[in-house]
């Protein structure tokens, strides 16, 4: 039977709500009549099933129709979920895939899902991926919306604490007198979302940093740093920024932002505050954390732990021969302070990724003789390009005038099963390598050695595998394909007194060695702060286990150890960019409050350890 | 011809839409025309039209035709109007009146309109009321949406400043080597929304306010203080509260955002600052303004000078015989430290109205023996009724939830004509009293003196025309009406050394005596900064002019002085509640955007001077 000689079935000819509303209805049925093989067979044979929480307590994607049952098989009774219905009308792609934002409940929960539905072989429809997620737990809604807090108290306060005195009451008992159910290690834009999600749901918590405000881990880079992401990719949860706020903002406007954030969404947050020491206490179920609070020592115990210390983990710094006879400074490009103090100096830049991107643009503005010494290729791609193309659809002005929403664009974005996100991207970054035909000429001529990822699936994909070996040009590019960047090709050998000399023998003077060399993996803080054994316990953070370059297989089919229970009971990991510090902190969030309210959450498909890091 | 017996025209059958696009394109055929009276003809002999800025470079309302012709007849041929088109949907009320919101241009602008239309004696559909308003100014776009800032340069940028360093640069120049085209005096809501709107239109200004921080006018506070007014009803320009915040927000949270807002519009603000004289130079026109910025004198030239202050103006304090001999504490409401400092004292409260009421419930919720005076009635109405009957239909999450915004809301609350807005009133003031009639029975019966206004209108006429006389109840009338305030009637006497004496004799022992006495007119302030001839040039500031307590005629048609020219080049008044701040300040920074500019913006109808204070 072949679905080309078939007259077109009541498929064809039905409109995508009709579609979604009678694959719901036989969906809802297969699930209520506890029969997982009905349920999955639903499905298309390589279709997806990705839960967030709602079924599995985890992120969870399952690939193919036996994953699916197999999910279901351990998961339906103890969901079970209703009432699946359209949030608003079902739409249809021009190639007949019909699709929709979809509601639904579960025992304890509420949840927001996306589906897609295309023809079968057969001619009637599968489902082709299924996205399902928490968005709250019956009996603990956030109060917002109808139930926003009413602030003034009508009749007679027996409080006759002033809310800045109850929440002055709050911090000085926060950590002493009464202990935080989680404490979250890192209060940049995960540490903050995250923080204000768990204020919201009223999960008692401490957000802790190193730094002296909110916002100084922007404001304290480099002066030229800025958002790569566009305006619409970035918003914090609850708050957006608004229509006037520039699509790439400027480090020390995103400081601020999150300064302010951090003070008007009530996160509890502590600068000025280093973790010595963390070790977990099986029988007590909770940690012992050990804590600088700007000179004060305390200790915390906190049930929950999280790390949000940033995607990257600790800088990476290669010890070259030599390196110790080096007379000029030498630093990671973390550490970078900026093209200030090198005016009429000879800079050599090792790397060409990101860092070390916006560090050489910034050092060839201030007239810095400077030097990018590239081992491997680097991706690029133009931001605009990036925004436009990539992005557009979901995150842009344009989307926003036509009505989509951040909610929306989220669930989109991650009804997109890594396993196949590559066949959406290849024909995108086809696109953008033809718009931008003249640049990536321009770089490769100038000897950059330039690619699209592993399976030209551009920027995104190889983001998600492993974090690095791109840059999203905001003007460097242009600066090393006309020269004023100067280009080194190859790895370094060793260093003298005063050059890096490179594995073919040419000698780079240099009087600054800037290593924008990268990070290690997230799992690095773990080890300096809880100890080896913890973080080989967890094991490699990021990566999807793609077989591409620095993501060694087995496929995970979700991110390592991000967002969700790891092999550490009492262990999360936080960050991502600003697009996942928002979106997965509502997961990570929902996870913390269900164990904090005592509910039951088992992990279906906890995710096994493959590498150390 | 009587309306009754005709039968129904093809008005009565036709859709909204069909007639607003009926009339508008008559109306637009008229207007092209050049003809006043053809236009004016088309609204109902009663009908309004209420102009901001649009036509009229005035805040203004005709009323009837003839107003409406003259208006015309001086305004049209200059303003050019064209492209009346509903913006939305038209809708019909149950009593069939069309409503719509409608956009147009003009020669220099763009507006947003609101209409109704209602048949009239011959079943043709009238004007009732029209309201058009200046949204920007052709060539003077904000730049927000798709024309917001870029933020990040692409390409190599010429200007090596990072965006921290260039608004030092600026905020180091400005009032220094660059003068500032218009100063705002007084950095409380109406200041920064007004400073947040200037900074988005590139009008260079500075807001003053003599606090340490933005936010501390309400910091500073009583503690118990909180917003009266709900949310929705309170967003500053751009940047809404977030779906969590309180309905009524408690002062020092008010206080966060307002700093937050500051910082994040980049609103070019000076704290510690107190201007000591103004004059205006008539040949230069331009101000001479002496400051003093946390003990540094200045000058500074602004072309424009707006009085932010608060709407209230400087507090009246009344000079009772034997003032002098009283032995304890004595202050104005403005001045009240909070109930901290009284326990186990006797405090005596002059006054019945919003800050006496706040300032008793606090005293009583920290046990101190409290006793108001009141002297005449004031209206007191329940918060929430004052929300759910008097704003739910624009102002609340229902609202919200049904597509209202906030923009929409403001224009239709702007589109009822102030003549006729106490026809609207009245039926929600009649449907409160019933709501609450033994709420309202129980304070008679403790013999406090209600009113529901002159005309029983309530509420937010009596806002408008005296800013003062009512109390919007957040628990302390039930404590009045319960007795836990105590209540005194009648004026008072004189003072001894430990008593306040009423005109009936009543003797009150006291320690402390508050006079919540109230506020002068804002021209107040222009007398101590300018000087009183200008402040007489100026007159009255608030008001409508409806012969009622406070408000002498003759009537004015729109709020005295406010947000409009005044018979002072060059002097402004800006103010009212969030609401107010929030949505007048548009008008007026585009008014001041337009001569900062160099536009014409010849002003029709401007204000005469009755009343001198």
């Amino acid at each position: 039977m072949t679905s080309t000689l078939q007259p077109p079935t009541a498929t064809a000819r039905r409109t995508p709500q009709q579609r979604v509303d009678d694959w719901l209805a036989r969906f809802d049925q297969a699930l209520t009549a506890g029969d997982p093989t009905a349920a999955a067979g639903l499905f298309a044979v390589d279709g997806f099933w990705r839960d967030l929480v709602a079924f599995t307590w985890n992120l969870k994607t399952a690939e193919g129709r036996e994953q699916i049952a197999e999910m279901l098989g351990a998961r339906l009774a103890d969901t079970a979920p209703s009432n699946w219905a359209t949030a608003e009308p079902a739409t249809e792609t021009p190639d007949g895939v019909a699709e929709a934002f979809v509601e639904f409940e579960t025992r304890t929960g509420r949840g927001s899902a996306h589906l897609r539905l295309r023809p079968g072989p057969d001619g009637n429809d599968e489902g082709w991926t299924l996205l399902t997620t928490l968005q709250e737990l019956k009996g603990h809604e956030e109060p917002q919306g109808h139930a926003r807090p009413l602030g003034a108290v009508h009749g007679a306060d027996t409080d006759r604490r002033s809310w800045a005195q109850k929440r002055d009451d709050e911090e000085s008992e926060l950590g002493r007198t009464t202990q935080p159910y989680t404490l979250v290690i890192g209060g940049g834009q995960g540490g903050i979302a995250l923080g204000a999600r768990l204020r919201q749901l009223g999960v008692p918590s401490i957000v802790v940093d190193t730094h002296d405000r909110p916002g100084d881990q922007w404001r304290k880079r480099y002066k030229s740093l800025c958002l790569h992401d566009p305006v619409w990719y970035d918003h914090l949860p609850y708050l957006p920024f608004p229509e006037n706020w520039p699509v790439f903002a400027p480090k020390d406007k995103i400081g601020d932002w999150l300064e302010f954030y951090t003070r008007v969404m009530e996160v509890p947050y502590w600068s000025k505050t280093t973790c010595t020491s963390a070790a977990y206490d099986e029988d007590a179920q909770r940690w012992t954390v050990e804590l600088d609070r700007d000179g004060e020592r305390l200790t915390l115990y906190p049930a929950q732990l999280v790390l949000a210390t940033g995607m990257s983990g600790k800088k990476n710094v290669p010890t070259f021969p030599g390196h110790e006879v080096f007379a000029g400074e030498q630093h990671h490009s973390s550490e970078h302070p900026g093209p200030d103090a090198y005016a009429g100096k000879k800079v050599v830049v090792i790397g060409a990724n990101n860092s070390a991107h916006d560090i050489c643009k910034a050092l060839v503005e201030n007239g810095v003789d400077t030097t990018m010494v590239q081992r491997s290729s680097t991706h690029i791609v133009k931001s605009d390009s990036l925004m436009e193309v990539g992005l557009g659809a979901l995150y842009s002005q344009q989307a926003v005038d036509s009505g989509m929403t951040t909610k929306k664009a989220d669930m989109v974005f991650a009804s997109m099963p890594y396993r196949i996100m590559h066949q959406w991207q290849i024909p995108i970054y086809d696109e953008i390598r033809l718009r931008d035909k003249d640049f990536y000429d321009s770089l490769t001529a100038a000897g950059f050695d330039l690619d699209f990822g592993d399976d030209d699936s551009g920027l995104f994909l190889k983001y998600l595998r492993r974090g690095s070996g791109y840059y999203i040009n905001v003007g460097a590019s242009e600066l090393v394909a006309d020269g004023t960047i100067k280009l080194a090709k190859g790895g370094v050998d060793h260093l003298t007194e005063n050059s890096v000399v490179l594995s073919d023998g040419t000698e780079l003077p240099a009087d600054v060695v800037v290593y924008a060399t990268g990070y290690g993996s997230m799992n690095g803080w773990a080890a300096d702060l809880i100890g080896q054994e913890v973080a080989d316990r967890v094991g490699k953070v990021w990566g999807l286990g793609s077989e591409t370059a620095k993501d060694p297989g087995p496929w995970e089919g979700e991110q390592r150890n991000m967002w969700k229970p790891t092999q550490q009971p009492g262990l999360w990991f936080h960050g991502g960019n600003l697009h996942q510090s928002r979106h997965y902190s509502l997961y990570l969030a929902l996870q913390l409050k269900a164990r904090y309210e005592g509910l039951d959450t088992p992990v279906y498909g906890q995710q096994e350890v493959h590498h150390l890091k």
